[in-house]
């Protein structure tokens, strides 16, 4: 039952509603010694807020993080990390409409049955907000990793019909793709960009709305993390991603592709290079039988389209009838932009986790 | 590190190499009152022996399964059910020229840089005969669950540029697929069978390997299963698909075209039917938010094709040399025929433990 | 290294520091349905802060308990519940001469060789401030264990020199017990706690301190709860008991005198009565094999008297110095009184745990 | 209910009825690189076996261990290691009469309430058997505990009435407490081992049994091991220790006799000495606020007499019948003499978990 803890070393639990007084995490298992305070992790809950292009809904979130404890005099001191961020945008009338109503696409149904009491205020725990308390983890893994020379970024590669060309974000350093997502669509690419804010008009005038993909690379992890055989970093990073509402998919490396692919062509060959392995190609994504390879690792998430939307519905209440519903409120018609930070940031926890454990591998 | 124990209350630890005198698993935390014995479990062990066809290598494997413990006049105690298979056909001499190389595309790198001293014997922990271990475990959790009224069965979508046409799985019964598909293939549908059988054959004279697609339904799970907010019945499938060697991504439902899919498309519209919640479509597959909502789970995991190829590959050696290396030994050109009952097994397990999970959701 | 939480289905998670700006915990699987409010939870709270006795100092702390989350229309959700204290009468500067000082018998310089870094202030996360967390959760713990007829109370048995009267506490009920109990060294006898509190004085004058022991009653626990063979109900107990800072020593049933008592006088006969498993006797405490029996449970933790005296001590610095130290600042001269609700605290939170583990006992 | 593993990073599963075919362990996390083999592990298991003495039965248990996997030409590869005992001596008839009743003082009647059905032979899982494999794995922590530096033993320091005189421990050596408990007591002097012999055959004649207590060292454990709050190093050996059936009270230090102590009679003193801290004295036993301080660790476990006496006892059945049994087959009259590598190897087995914990410590 207590499924909103992940971890196993570096230990995170997320708690709070979309409509309750706050929401937050305690980070159970962070080493001492990393420097740390608020401004080094709200920029991570920054890139996950609304901002002011189609791509998302007029309401404005703070999400300011405050730190409660396990960090003195600007260091963390080993001990629990609790983060609080507090809710200051929530308007509950909204949501009267649905408090005996099954939304169709969302959890409504699964929570009532498994439960059932249920805060149905904005999807209460179920919400999107839940990934905040995420994100501000995440941001501290993140921080613990480039400690250790591990770099990471995630970024938009589809939004809807929209696609990123074969291969662009290969061809860019994690530099450039941080420079080149900061637009709506957090796309490497502003054609792309363009595009998709065009699609996601589009279905916004229809009433409608939009999925995607977001990738996530990380440079700079040893051989050596992942703990076969059922905590693979491979199956790992598939729980984390899973994990998060509307990812329907998850691929590593090329992924669907390999299942069609020949042998002879999956294989990605070593060759002794200044001293160190490194391989020709990258089909594997830099896992191999559950372990990194010190290749980058690549992984990837694919998005359903966001569930609320504007067009009547059919659907069912909690007496049992049959019922047409028309959502209110405000929801993004695309929810892949604001996800990318919480995909990389559920990558940075998987790996420092992972990357911890590696630690007790030998004697 | 200890990552070979997979589960909450259903806890399966697994242990054994391929060359070594046995393997098998611990499962702890197994319910008293489960009629069992060794002919339940062992037919689904026999389903993941190699067969005789052009799919699969000439060795044989006994793997009869032995109850060793947690079992009393037929029952389940309550106490843990350890069951051993011993290893009978290994021949170690056939891996002599691997223990100091790398193999392309498999796990002797990072296994070799993570803990220093490996069995390179058939690849030792990281070879696919440790699913026997798991697949021993599945067929209880599937025996209980059973019990529930949930039944489950995976098979082959695809081999290789080979894949069963569009719907005609959700087409038949579970009894049908399980009827159907006891062809070399896996695949419920003579036809693509045989074609498959073909392309494996084909690539196999090429010296060559395939991946391939399996699916797995499970029909009878209640509304409600699965632990928002990172222990999701998707999320927990997703780490459990992503454990087996060789899975390179997991689709839910749709899974990836649901990213491109709009909202008005990918949402399952709820009525009323016979009293009972239903769904007009199952895009979801079945899972909402991270919990079953009572229709039919689909999940899928895509296998790349076998790294073990007999064309000579480009590699290095633990001494830091480039090399060539010709792959010797018994190979299965494609595992995926074998990895469907691993992928049944791994989906039962999930499962069941998220089932005893959701016993304590209410007061 | 994440040892801040407890438990495996009723999860803990405590966080704080004495002179950090709160404290609180996050309980990850609570079931749904039970009434909760703030209300309910403070009378255990007012419990734990410091009386106006020669028992403790003058300190005033609030300890207003907070619900942030996890709970809706009066109601839990079974998703996670935040609980925040916020600290308010914290004097840092008390603790300034302690900056790079280990006290004798306190956690300092444990902290300081495993962390490097450490909020000496008040003891920082040693502190025993940190146990509010724990009283807040055992709280709702054993709200719920009262759902299900379980109901608990601990109590001094000890102070320093002054000791209950053997028995005496056994022929009071629960409800007696707790009537009786108001007092400030919370000894279920008025004489023997206003000896308490002269042996309380008399250590204060000499600028010294004492210990004592508490003792846990559970009734109308069901036989069957306790996970053999690590798991059990008296191992989870002593887990819990000597989690708690200044415990060095847990007692189940008899304790120490049942190894030296023959077999004959120390097992307890069965008899039917009134449809019935009885017990003539209760040596075991309740719990045979990890087990409870039905009968009542008696669980006792001895407390080592307060190491923060007034007086002059020898001890070291973090620059490797001997040096004399005197300690500032307000602490106790019994930590004992102040630790009852704590030790029914964890002996709540574990005995729910246990109780809804056994709810998979069986198929 | 998964309650057959202990562990967090250096993970033990056993599993095994007394009566089955066999019974073992499988260690999950076990670092790569130590030397091992059977010859190694198989002094611990002979330390269990049953004498020849008047403390034991006349039952000859081979106990003889095999290593199934883990280990490759003689050195750990970091995979699970699984370890099997088989059962050789076990004669079930001598049961017959005990397969519908609960004998007091035994865990029968919690089984048979937990779990409905129960291998009543010999006790079945919750026999004194199981603790084999707890040695087993024991025995591997303390060998990687030795190259760490870390030293432990376990000795008797009561038997009845009849116990070591006080102190007589701490001035003996390990290795001289090592060789001076060789005895049928395990009792460090010779003297008190004959008084104890003495006593327990007395007890024998009436048919009566004894209890006892066994005193653990443990010696070079570095300061910093152990993970507050909740998984502090005294909370963990606690839970370790009361998972051995029949203990009844666990101390660590001074234990019991702290909490009638003074302040400054319990604190220990710091003073530098070669560069080094060190105490004056050790009443703590090792331990302050949860984690190792340098000095030599004491831990002492109290076990109850045997329950299985050759009285008629009045008891019940299944059935509900009040009745009268009289206990048949080998039961030891005392089992603190074979309990005592069990006290050391659960110990061992706390102890390596948290030292590999501690490596986390800082970033």
């Amino acid at each position: 039952m207590p499924g909103s803890t992940f971890g196993t070393l570096f230990r995170v639990s997320t708690w709070g509603e979309s409509h309750g007084p706050a929401l937050g995490c305690v980070i159970d298992g962070c080493p001492a010694g990393l420097t740390l305070n608020e401004e080094l992790i709200q920029p991570y809950l920054d890139r996950r807020k609304p901002g002011t292009s189609a791509m998302t809904t007029a309401r404005s979130e703070a999400d300011k993080v405050r730190i409660l404890s396990g960090v003195f005099e600007g260091r963390t001191t080993g001990t629990p990390i609790s983060l609080m961020i507090e809710n200051t945008s929530q308007i509950s009338k909204d949501y009267g409409n649905l408090s005996d109503t099954f939304r169709p696409g969302h959890a409504d149904y699964g929570f009532y049955t498994k439960y059932g009491h249920r805060d149905y205020r904005g999807g209460g725990r179920s919400s999107g907000r839940e990934t905040a308390a995420r994100v501000a983890a995440g941001a501290v893994a993140a921080l613990i990793l480039e400690n250790y020379g591990i770099r990471l970024r995630a970024y938009t590669t589809a939004i809807g019909p929209v696609a990123l060309s074969d291969g662009l974000a290969d061809k860019l350093s994690l530099d450039e793709i941080s420079a080149l997502s900061t637009n709506a669509a957090c796309m490497p690419d502003e054609d792309s960009a363009a595009a998709a804010l065009k699609a996601v008009e589009a279905a916004r005038a229809e009433c409608d709305s939009l999925g995607g993909i977001v990738e996530c690379r990380i440079e700079g992890v040893p051989a050596g993390i992942g703990e076969p055989v059922f905590d693979k970093l491979d199956a790992m990073l598939g729980h984390a991603l899973f994990s998060i509402g509307a990812v329907k998919a998850v691929e590593i490396g090329d992924g669907i592709k390999a299942a069609a692919a020949k042998g002879s062509e999956n294989n990605d060959r070593m060759r002794m290079k200044d001293g160190d392995v490194s391989f020709d190609t990258n089909h594997a994504g830099g896992i191999l039988g559950g372990i990194s390879n010190g290749n980058t690792i690549l992984a990837r998430a694919y998005f359903k389209p966001t569930p609320s939307i504007y067009q009547p519905q059919d659907t069912v209440n909690e007496k049992g009838e049959d019922i047409s519903l028309t959502i209110k409120g405000r929801h993004d018609p695309v929810v892949v932009p604001r996800a990318v930070v919480v995909v990389e940031a559920m990558c940075a926890i998987t790996l420092l986790d992972l990357y911890l454990q590696n630690r007790n591998s030998r004697i």
